[in-house]
């Protein structure tokens, strides 16, 4: 009796899981049959996002969190944790700088845990729909919490970051002030905020400026809502970490369970679901859009047209133009 | 007698110059009108792309480069620049960190420079497009030199960076393990790198490291080519500043010039406008074809494929043939 790839995945067999990351990183026709097959089984597992910026210490926070939850205290249960490391810095490359083998060595062995790095290929788009296949994949597998680690804080991150449920963002003390102006728009996506390298000089006054950065967010949020009544909402947490040494990891495991609770009890859980499919939906579109117009349109006539704007003969919205009314039909 | 506002930035009216710049980026009718009109007269401009990760001294960089560009060595015509400074970090807040006001006080009241801060709306494409239109504002406006200045090191800055015919990338030393990995992707792209806070312990380590990375580099380009010739490159230049003293900054300018010749002898200042250009008309592309599948299918359509999803009834992948199906017609 032989078995599907996805079959195999779904009865829990680690080496087709690994095979199938492949197909699916590749985008080949068993990986997307696979998909298919898989995504009725997904929606369970807690998608976890950590990003921030370089020389944060993302790396060992996650590294430290898988273990926390693989090495929990008397009387809980473990969970599956896998870990999706997303790299965009490195769209020429092709390959993923975080290797997987020089990380978690506390880890090897674990049957309970899946570490997988991905690079970037080709579009943003791509990435993130990327990302999402193998979130997808992790999911069906059974894995009940998957982080979802990136290696920025740049926009492309904070799009990934979106596949989340609950976002982590790390932050670390005197990185200077243009990580400090980052942090203004990084914040607001943050559900649970991590100050790593507590230990390091001027940890305390990184700490004060999160806190009334935060404070100003929470203010501007808590206007009534149309029908007069406070919203009441979600109060991102701030935590101290020292990553190296484990310090403080177990209380933002503890964060991360908290904000689930939140999501659950309030509804907000089924929103995010809608919002992170209509986002993946819509990346996927996307993409699908322009391969059809490349199909439709000779290259001959691309080039052309290319051509004229070259020429400035044809400004770029002209160009536009033309090419959309030959698939227009 | 009236002038549109298309020739009054032509004949180089300033005021002219800031409305239009915000109806460019506002995407009015009047922005879209004039950007049409404009484009016959673009072409011209050297463009220089400056990126690296936050922390390194980027805006400095920048600030002090348009100083000594205004102020050149006796016997030289100072140039006119213009700085797009583009701050892709913060996506929700809509408006820009790097305010105008405090950047550059020594540049106040110099009519041949012009300095503009734009922050991210919406979705990537859309960044790059409207950075696409602001440069050809400055450049039908007759700026010699524009300047796109980025906030991160992310691939949306390394989208941005890729409008230029200069790549500037800023290093600086002891950025910790993190950001050397950056480097090994946005090396790639660099023609000039500048370690910049050279007066940092660790800079002689962050060079020598530097070198190794671009002679590895360099070494894997130098391949012969399919008739058996070596192909004559340009060898990135490795540059140390201390902008904040305005150490080593005319060395800079001295290599975008050098970058300049090598671009305009070699024919590759023609190859890189046609990628550019290809670049922005696949943004635009992109952008337009969501905004018409939008357009043909009716919202509640949409959100029921969408509540499938949620309901786990359709794969994404199922959901986007239906989708384009529906526009197929």
């Amino acid at each position: 009796m032989s078995f599907s790839l996805a079959e195999s995945v779904l009865q829990g067999n680690r080496l087709a899981l690994a095979r199938l990351l492949t197909h699916v990183e590749n985008g080949t026709p068993e990986g997307l049959e696979a998909l298919n097959q898989l995504f009725p089984f997904t929606g369970k597992a807690h998608l976890i996002g950590v990003t921030g910026a370089p020389g944060t210490g993302k790396s060992s926070l996650v590294n430290q969190l898988v273990y926390a939850l693989r090495h929990p205290e008397e009387g809980q249960k473990p969970s599956q944790v896998a870990v999706v490391a997303v790299d965009p810095s490195s769209p020429f490359s092709g390959g993923a700088i975080l290797g997987d083998r020089v990380r978690m060595r506390d880890l090897a062995g674990d049957a309970g845990v899946f570490i997988r790095s991905t690079a970037s290929r080709g579009a943003l788009g791509g990435l993130a729909a990327s990302t999402a296949n193998l979130v997808q994949v992790f999911d069906a597998a059974g894995f009940e919490m998957i982080f979802i680690e990136t290696v920025g804080a740049g926009q492309a991150e904070v799009e990934i970051a979106r596949l989340a449920h609950t976002v982590i963002v790390v932050e670390a003390p005197g990185l200077g002030d243009e990580i400090q102006a980052i942090k203004a728009g990084i914040l607001e996506i943050a559900d649970i905020i991590v100050l790593n390298k507590a230990d390091r000089p001027l940890a305390d006054n990184a700490e004060r400026a999160l806190r009334m950065m935060l404070e100003m967010a929470v203010n501007r949020e808590k206007s009534p809502s149309e029908d007069g009544k406070l919203i009441q909402g979600w109060t991102p947490l701030l935590l101290r970490t020292i990553a190296t040494e484990g310090k403080g990891v177990r209380e933002v495991c503890q964060a991360i369970q908290e904000h689930r609770c939140y999501l659950q009890s309030s509804g907000e859980w089924e929103r995010r679901e809608q919002v992170r499919l209509q986002a993946e939906l819509e990346n996927r579109l996307q993409a699908a859009l322009m391969k059809r117009l490349k199909e439709a349109i000779p290259a001959e006539t691309y080039r052309n047209i290319l051509n004229e704007m070259v020429l400035r003969r044809l400004s770029p919205y002209q160009a536009l133009e033309i090419l959309l009314d030959g698939v227009k039909q």
